[in-house]
């Protein structure tokens, strides 16, 4: 079998990886943009890890020898903008149809409703790796679904419909805050 | 020497220990209070790690074997309650006649100094152990006194007049977010 679509899909991962970046920095760089240029404050969380033994070596600062991952109560990413709690996360993914929901982990559901229920501006940002596409999706659309129960997916055309396409660029890498301050902050 | 000052000053210190909690227990407890009853979610971020090396032991979680604490870039505190954006950051301290602006780390102003740019609502929550009074302290006051380069520190009497008392009890432990609400959001 000749595998073209296999080809295919290497051919567009090499294209996006050429851009040098992951998701996660690229919105590490859009946010020092933000930060340095006055337009918002906005972090990513620490790795949650739970510490069980440090050693003082001489003239030399702590190191932690015994640690373990601990599962997050959040999402990654967070801070203000415009006067606005926001909060996020970022996914990564392969697919080209449709973004399965079991990539949204309980823990995130919960905590996304629950800024969303105290005012804050939620959503997730999407890399369709296949397409070189990052969206906004506001986390209410997605929430939708959840509840409805009626899918165990996202499809590609609810992204094109419902979501927003990020402008990227050389800085901020990826605009986001343009759209939350288009489309979200009025929606809110 | 009959060290009457010490001695008084261990038996206060035994009163507050006797509570049986760090200012950070204090503020965790209250967080999840205000989670659990949908006030505010609020949470801690966790200790910045470096992670150097991570071992895979046999049927067994990941083990990080090799780590470094990393300097904050933030607060330790932020979250959102009614729309708004919270940011704090909590400090613990024995004296009796002032706070010495040197608790404050020149990041932590720095990014207090840029949420309250952006619209958030900033303060420190300070613990006079001596007293076993737990205030909140509006952020500008503190900024005002640190741009005027007038003095080293906050005095007990700056907090008295310029500061909140936070109302302790069994839950919400600490309530502070009541502070923010009666006083720190009209003054927005």
């Amino acid at each position: 079998m000749i595998n073209y679509p296999n080809m295919k899909t290497h051919q567009t991962k090499n294209n996006y990886s050429n851009k040098g970046m992951t998701l996660e920095h690229d919105i590490e760089k859009s946010n020092l943009f933000y930060l340095t240029e006055k337009i918002a404050c906005i972090y990513k969380k620490p790795t949650p890890v739970q510490i069980v033994k440090v050693e003082f070596p001489a003239r030399n600062k702590a190191k932690i020898v015994e640690a373990y991952y601990r599962s997050a109560s959040t999402t990654d990413y967070n801070g203000v903008f415009q006067g606005h709690y926001i909060d996020f996360d970022a996914k990564e993914f392969s697919g080209a149809t449709s973004f399965p929901l079991k990539n949204i982990e309980p823990h995130q559901i919960k905590h996304l409703n629950e800024c969303s229920f105290h005012g804050g501006i939620t959503f997730l940002i999407v890399a369709w790796k296949k397409y070189g596409e990052y969206y906004l999706i506001p986390w209410k659309v997605i929430n939708e679904i959840i509840l409805s129960q009626e899918r165990q997916s996202l499809s590609y055309q609810l992204f094109k419909e419902k979501a927003y396409l990020i402008k990227e660029g050389f800085n901020p890498r990826l605009d986001y805050l343009k759209i939350v301050a288009e489309h979200l902050i009025e929606d809110k």
